[in-house]
């Protein structure tokens, strides 16, 4: 029998604080996913403004960095043409996204679950979710609590 | 009428065994499937911390291999920018994988089937693949069993 | 943070042979299937002689035994005309399994995965389902090993 | 290693000039697919007049008789409410279909293939898809060869 850490909601709501937060702050409606460690959806938000198509593409993102244990980013990089996963952008009926923007969250080297946001530049997208992992890292270590 | 030959369930496990022991010993956990020559599955093992994305992956691989013929390394040729077969990594649903990790096995000939690994790099995808294939066809050879 | 217990590869091993040993008294060759607590496969083996549409339907009723913690014989009666769930065969893109022959394996008071079984009738598939967790239970408490 | 006997094309236009024939004798234009034994579709015509939903169901059909090793229609016995396959109409994507007209195509005891017959009443689809078969039956006995 194997033994999982994974995210709980309170988890998954402090990440998406983190990553709205920053949506505001540089006026972006967003739409944010967390899931767990599995890739199931624990919690969602669409901001007011976020995109439509971002609401599909938001938990894609969050699944495949917590599937694949990597950010979207890094698939990116690794899919361009000429490149060792060139083509996989459309795997898993096109769920698996190579788009910046999902990122694993790791606590003491485990994947726990991850986030994926969506509706802004890729840049943009990358830069909430990340806001978010920071935000509840910091929680885990400081008094805050959700 | 036609007569085929067909990987059994337990040329399916020989197959497993293989790719399972070289991803051992690379220190990679795999996701390890085994589908016959029509691309259906007969076997699939998910080795403990391979990558949930790679279920599918690993499935879809050994379906693509199978089901065309040829290695999913030689679709990732085929598919570049410019080349004929550029954006075939759609068809099917998503299903059809160009990237390494997917190996026809070959008896007498004929396919009968195929392995696809997937959670590490390709490379390392391929390479466990075709260990799979040398420990089964070494197997119809020699007097080591399952 | 939540703390999750999950079969491991060799759990799912454990399983699948208490299935297959049933299957082969009851002469029924069997697709058979074993995934985590969230729906996603660990191992499959498709007897030589199961059906190639068990091969999707047996993981289905293991995904559906285990994301929704009960049996699909369960939902079976559930999902008659006039009762509550009636309909809720179709959903999740029709991988949502009411027919008998998905059980979650429970452990200690939690679900840990799941093993679905298809190829024979309903009542056959549950029984060799039961038949594999029975198998794997006993191995928990006994001196008996895969 | 499995050896597999399977309908070739030939046969499986034999199979379907028996259900045209049948489909010109009764005047209804009919859909026809012939799937080899794994469910993969080898022949199809769609005659004048055949209805574009057809085009899919009558594979379907085949795909489910051939893969199931059983026609629909007795799917749709055992699917009825209350009885032990209730619900199963939606499996595999709702590819697997319940409705009369598809039929395995069995030789010596062997499933090699089967035919779905759509755009009728179920029992008209039926009805031509056994015409089919008889016709297929007969040349393997009579003096005309594939």
């Amino acid at each position: 029998m194997l033994t999982i850490r994974r995210l709980s909601l309170s988890d998954a709501r402090m990440l998406i604080a983190g990553a709205r937060e920053r949506a505001h702050e540089i006026g972006v409606p967003m739409c944010i996913a967390v899931t767990d460690e599995s890739g199931q959806l624990i919690a969602f938000e669409r901001m007011d403004g976020g995109k439509v198509t971002s609401t599909i593409i938001a938990q894609d993102k969050a699944f495949t960095a917590a599937g694949a244990k990597r950010t979207t980013e890094s698939y990116w990089e690794a899919s361009q043409p000429g490149k060792p996963a060139f083509g996989i952008n459309s795997a898993i009926g096109g769920r698996l996204m190579v788009v910046a923007g999902g990122i694993p969250v790791v606590v003491d080297g485990d994947v726990v679950g991850a986030i994926g946001v969506s509706s802004g530049t890729p840049a943009q997208d990358s830069d909430c979710a990340q806001s978010g992992i920071d935000h509840f890292l910091a929680s885990l270590r400081g008094p805050e609590a959700s």
